[in-house]
């Protein structure tokens, strides 16, 4: 068996990700076969539909101009087999965004009509309906990592190493889609929803999701854009990513072993069987209970599967034992599940951060955001913590190469966790367009609270992908530092901490995060603007709009926020890439303190907003369900500005870091060539 | 002069010193001799004086009890010189908080009272009592540190080296003060002021500094014992602490060079010179001006008296010319120029970063919360550069040494800086009591538009302190790493980012700074809470307070918040200590990028908060001069909000992170012996 795996182990990852490939269009089928509803909601549904696939064409135009860019640099810098990959990741991850979020928006209809048989029926449907992505974001990546792989190897002979730098092309290609689709969509999501939010609840006086609202289609756009598409590119690349760094890690540390080459891929192909089976756990009325069932099936399932993998393709690593492997494995399973409990504790309307920040609300807008604050930078000493232990855990065994078989373990249950989270925007949606059908209000019921559990998974998967993002990258790291020795030919480069030039770029690494979260949050501050202008415009001049004789033009907003986000998204994208490339002409070694440098002040920025962003927005669902003065109280205006101010906190500038932090690593060990 | 420079420096550092202590001696009785206004204000001023005073007594009483710990703790850890130089150094910069927030209740009626002579009449009486408080702080460190050195050397023959340690004592003693005072200090200022903003101006619709507010006394008392004492202890802790680092720094590199260890006595000796002289530049109308006149006086001075110092003295360092350093000591009072420059930018009403937060009030209160987090973010960018160009410029001419040198010479203008800070809460608090002594309008019309300055002087100082603690840690740390290897006995321990324990340090670091600046933002919380209840409680149980018929008990909630900041500056002063300690008893590698991840992170954290906090006020203040809707407009109340979420930002965590990276840095040199 162990060597049926080392000689046809990318043929068994292969096949593992065309199940999740089948996985996702059979699941596609069954759902398109549902009741989409009656024809008001299909209008609607449609209305959505066309926005974001107007949006996403955008984008990717915009992507594709600066892709070519790109692709010619790599071209020269590097080689046709890198640009290659590099092509085939930014595709790949398109394709994941497109395809999962074209699902998304067409389970919206179909929830809030599967929602007027009870929340069992609609956690169904919505699950399901993330499910696709998030099968299709493992699928599709792991495909990519392991078949160009393949193609290299088999098709054309290209020696391990080789095809594993070629590979660090295809995490760039993956990467540079993440870090624009996470950022234009989020612009585009939080513009929308906060400009929707400020004139229609706050000016106007009408409900969330009122069809009178000029940008109510552009906010359920933004929904799908930003939550689906844009979060699928953000994990695409965090796995794909993690994948090359812990291949081209072993590549280098245990040379002409392919053996370590290949299984961080089979560690991926079985967890997918391990997440199919997980996504059949959810069922049942009780939504959270299903959902945490659902990942802790599919974490012991893979953690089985794993097993056997290890034991014949990791027996051959001199000190470290296939055992250490497994437990490095193991360690990866356990971070997940304890930052899912951490994130799940710092976000979720049942526990005290969220309760004290709505009882905080009480005594005003200020209390609110104080708290909310407070909450997020708490929220992030736990997870630190786990990160730490894990770190340590995994080194112990088998140093940094341990940290990268843990980080792969971590990511192993993408699928399940994406599917946690792009449930998030489809209940959203429905909520959405059941407001704007008139649907009855035991719908709303259902929908809401299914919104507010989304809340918490939303945040849970933005926790998971940066605590991994931050391990994917010190594993990019320490392959940057060995590609580095090598390219200079020297036995030891060393990245020390009283070195001022390492102290330089621990700075500017800081400097990068901080002015790309400023950028961003005063994008979606703009793009808001804009929308407010527009809705108010729509409001004066259609006067007919409020008492229905007027039909608003929603098409005027969804361009406005369209055109917004595809100009803003360019320069804190530029970011990573610019400071990085500047600073690596100038020394190396501050280089290496700038990677660390946007890794640990990015940790902390991230988990911040993502959490104090969660636990805002819950803190308002708590208040509209009726505690602490319920709707309509000065808490709940209090609890709307928190909401509002964690927007571009939670999904816009918090998630985009993630990705940015892997740009600046990866753009790194791109431009070696060019520093040594 | 080189040879009577190395054998009488310590006695002409401390003459200089004495120098400042002589000018805060006479400025104070001038001061006193001037009108202290009308009965009323004599009245307002004194219970500001008593609530102060009692607020000192028992915030000093608490840090002697952890005080004594600390010192029995030294005696067995260290010796008692160092013991001793702990209790000195406590000592000291509580005198100087002490005695500085005396003089400043005490000027604060008597700045009312000039202000009816005009802005320059009340300028001058206010700068000049912050003078008092600035050259307090820098005579009585500079006296401790060179006093207590000379008393060793000369008086019981001490060595050099040992000398040197029992001074890391004595910043230890400094840095405990500070971190306390700072943190008690700030919470009882925020704790006041938010709650008596949230009762006073929001519920009960009645102006700031109204005198029927219960807690108008407590909120001016916190002026005083946050922005006056807590500052100062403070800046009394950076400047010493820096001397004690540049000075050890020098010992270990330079083995046998004394003049090395007397040259950062005399630089700072030679600009307190300066600094005087800078502070009678300070006059005239226009209060931007003058002030930064006074500051460009007092360095143009300092930077050249500090030219023959260097000569004479810094001549023999091997490499390193004396040319060098001087040049490193005109980069640090660059950086000081510079960091001020760019905090004036973000936090002054004149430019755009506060204009575009008031401008964003007008969309509500969510929108001027994320465009003052916005700016918060962005305003770190431009420090972080200047500090990353000090550090190169620095350190390629001489080292980290030079880097010492730089801060020590950013630090040497402590004196004016601080005048410039401690005008603030004088000025602030004589608004309050020309607002409850009735005092007429034009008196309030000079005195806003000075806090307003106020507002900014007060970010700059903590961008300064913030900036310098960044580049003093540094310092430090490069002083940890050499006594590790002398006590480990090796030459050369490395802390590379690719030890994994180094990471874990590193992510340490940054949670340790998170931790705590959510610990102290849910003090304020907890604190204003307090005041709210106590306040809502007076005004429905003395219904006359309202019209005037009965006095509210301002005493009662001067004691609610003197108890709310007692307990709690306990537990987050102690983070600083017991993360260190434990880490340090793990692993010193995980120690020393627990040092560096404490500097980086907290950074960036400490100029977001308090550029932001500055912008929010700012931006306040704007509209209430009547931009944007002016007082009363839907704006105004926005603002009040951002300037709410400011407070505790700006005047508690932000602030407070400096003297807690210090205390980190100074407790890992302390815990060597535990730890090798």
């Amino acid at each position: 068996m162990s060597d049926f795996l080392s000689d046809h182990g990318v043929l068994v990852a292969v096949v593992c990700a065309l199940l999740a490939v089948v996985y996702g269009v059979v699941t596609t089928r069954q759902l398109l076969a549902l009741s989409p509803g009656n024809e008001v909601m299909q209008r609607l549904s449609a209305a959505v539909q066309e926005g974001a696939q107007a949006y996403l064409r955008r984008q990717y135009t915009t992507i594709g101009i600066v892709g070519v860019v790109l692709f010619v640099a790599l071209l020269f810098l590097q080689d046709i087999e890198v640009a290659i990959g590099f092509a085939v990741g930014g595709l790949l991850s398109a394709a994941a965004g497109f395809i999962g979020m074209n699902v998304s928006v067409r389970s919206n209809a179909r929830v809030a009509e599967a929602a007027r048989g009870g929340i069992g029926p609609a956690l169904n449907v919505a699950f399901r309906g993330g499910a696709v992505t998030g099968m299709l974001v493992v699928g599709l990546a792991l495909l990519g990592v392991a078949g160009y792989y393949g193609i290299l190897t088999w098709g054309f002979d290209v020696e391990t190493d080789e095809a594993v730098d070629a590979l660090v092309g295809l995490g760039f290609g993956g990467s540079l889609i993440s870090v624009f689709a996470r950022l234009g969509g989020g612009i585009f999501t939080k513009g929308a929803d906060v400009g929707a939010d400020i004139v229609g609840k706050i000016e106007a006086g009408i409900p969330e999701d009122d069809p009178r609202n000029p940008a109510v289609i552009a906010d359920n756009v933004g929904d799908n854009v930003g939550d689906c598409a844009g979060m699928a590119a953000d994990l695409f690349e965090t796995y794909a990513v993690t994948a090359v760094a812990v291949m081209l890690l072993g590549a280098l540390q245990f040379e002409g072993n392919t053996d370590v080459v290949l299984y961080p891929l089979l560690l991926g192909g079985v967890s997918i069987i391990g997440s199919i089976i997980g996504t059949y756990a959810v069922r049942g009325d009780n939504v959270e209970r299903a959902l945490y069932l659902g990942l802790i099936v599919a974490g012991i399932i893979s953690a089985i599967l794993i097993y056997p993998i290890t034991a014949w393709l990791m027996d051959d690593l001199g000190d470290i034992s296939s055992t250490d492997v497994y437990l490095c494995a193991l360690i990866g399973l356990a971070v997940t599940a304890a930052l899912f409990v951490i994130t799940d504790y710092y976000t979720s309307t049942r526990f005290n951060p969220v309760r004290s920040t709505a009882r905080a609300s009480v005594t005003g807008h200020a209390t609110n955001i104080i708290q909310g604050l407070a909450q997020g930078l708490q929220a992030t000493a736990a997870p630190a913590l786990v990160i730490v232990l894990g770190i340590w855990g995994a080194s112990e065994l088998a140093g940094t190469f341990g940290v990268g078989i843990a980080v792969m373990a971590q990511l192993s249950l993408c699928g399940v966790i994406v599917a946690l989270d792009a449930f998030g925007p489809i209940t959203d949606n429905a909520g959405g367009i059941a407001e704007m059908a008139n649907m009855p209000e035991e719908v709303r019921n259902i929908t809401d609270p299914l919104d507010a559990v989304g809340n918490t998974t939303k945040a849970v998967t933005k926790g998971y992908a940066i605590g991994s993002a931050a391990l994917a990258a010190l594993v990019l790291f320490a392959a940057f530092k060995i590609e580095l020795q090598r390219e200079l030919g020297v036995d030891n480069v060393t990245f020390s901490l009283d070195d001022p030039l390492v102290l330089m770029g621990l700075i500017v690494g800081g400097l990068m995060v901080c002015l790309f979260a400023a950028l961003s949050m005063e994008a979606v501050g703009r793009a808001g603007s804009a929308v407010v202008e527009e809705v108010r415009r729509q409001f004066r001049e259609k006067p007919g709009i409020m008492d229905g004789t007027e039909e608003p033009e929603y098409g005027q907003c969804v361009d406005i926020v369209t055109r917004a986000a595809q100009r803003e998204m360019i320069i804190p994208s530029l970011i990573p890439i610019v400071f990085t490339l500047i600073v690596g002409l100038l020394s190396y070694e501050m280089l290496g303190g700038l990677l660390i440098g946007v890794i640990v002040v990015g940790l902390f920025f991230a988990v911040m907003m993502t959490s104090g962003g969660g636990a805002w927005d819950n803190a308002k669902k708590l208040i509209e369900d009726g505690e602490f003065g319920g709707k309509g109280s000065d808490a709940h205006a209090a609890s709307v500005t928190g909401d509002t101010v964690g927007d571009p906190f939670k999904d816009t500038a918090g998630p985009a870091i993630n990705p940015m932090i892997k740009v600046a690593n990866i753009v790194a060990l791109l431009i070696i060539p060019l520093i040594a």
